[in-house]
């Protein structure tokens, strides 16, 4: 048995920036522990056929009050970001260089990942903008010209690429998407679902 | 305050059904009526432009998975219809004739309902078949004649036209839909924020 919990997300995926702040309390509780997966939801709705949730009639309207209810639920700020959603593709690539480089820590890792959600959706920040990645990565002992530097390597992009190829092959079609020992659960809502699963073993 | 849980649903939603089993303590817990709703999300999703959850790539595998998954959680039997997904026209129709008709009453339309969703994700039964619904609502102490030609009527055919426009002019996009108070909550697994909701009065 693992003890891992795979975390899918995409930095524009509000649902997503939700489950982020209650994932690490849920694999504490359960002694697992989490691997940040960041990746592309327009790369994977490309395969699937999707469209942003927000685009849609009705659902899209549901969505956007939905967001804001579900943070204040638990007591998380929300802004809907007013440039919405972003490719947050240097992002994306900043985090997997952060996890896998020469330096990676969980740790670092993590502390990176929340900083660029708050960014985007508590601060109103340019999450694609890599000035702004770099100056938010500089107080988490991150070096922001190496950063910068790495964002522009082929190594880096193929990563990423390569990272949403192995989501598509586990059946990540969502963010986020938490899955354990090949058990797959989508949705910020099925947190609680994950962690009557991990208590019980299953069923 | 209105106590009434308006449950918006479709015979043919697998998340309909497991929610249609679980609503009624719900409201019964917070002494709230469930107001039934039959609807047809065919004719929302023509409007929506949305399609059959399981007919997206990847996401449709899924789904198919946490029906059953998800059923197995509340011990509730969930067998995938070999004919999927259906158009619940009549059900619908009979649903709605039950309950506004001469004699309705919300025991006699729940009992209903729940036959019908039994027969066919407990049975593998063809819902789709008047002959089918008739023999169903018998046993119920309903009229299995008069129902059949209910079917026929123009009035019956427009109260269902009816119904699913109210629903789209109140936010439906989907099944389950649970609305409290003009309060909108989409899915099975919203049925605990639902009930954390009406616990609290909201937040």
């Amino acid at each position: 048995m693992s003890k891992i919990i795979d975390f899918y997300f995409d930095f524009s995926s509000p649902y997503g920036y939700l489950a982020s702040k209650r994932i690490q309390a849920i694999a504490d509780a359960h002694e697992h522990e989490v691997n940040w997966r960041p990746i592309l939801l327009g790369a994977i709705f490309k395969v699937t056929g999707q469209a942003p949730l927000t685009e849609a009639p009705l659902k899209g309207d549901y969505a956007v009050m939905d967001f804001a209810r579900s943070a204040r639920e638990h007591k998380l700020v929300y802004n809907h970001p007013t440039v919405f959603p972003i490719g947050a593709v240097a992002a994306c690539r900043a985090a997997l260089w952060i996890r896998d480089g020469a330096q990676a820590s969980n740790e670092r890792t993590s502390n990176f990942i929340h900083a660029i959600f708050d960014a985007y959706y508590a601060h109103g920040k340019d999450i694609t903008n890599p000035e702004v990645i770099a100056e938010l990565s500089t107080p988490l002992g991150i070096d922001s010209a190496e950063l910068l530097t790495a964002l522009q390597q082929q190594s880096v992009k193929d990563a990423l690429r390569l990272e949403v190829e192995n989501a598509l092959a586990a059946g990540v079609f969502g963010s986020p998407v938490m899955i354990v020992n090949k058990e797959v659960f989508w949705g910020n809502d099925r947190l609680e679902q994950l962690d009557r699963w991990l208590a019980s073993g299953g069923w």
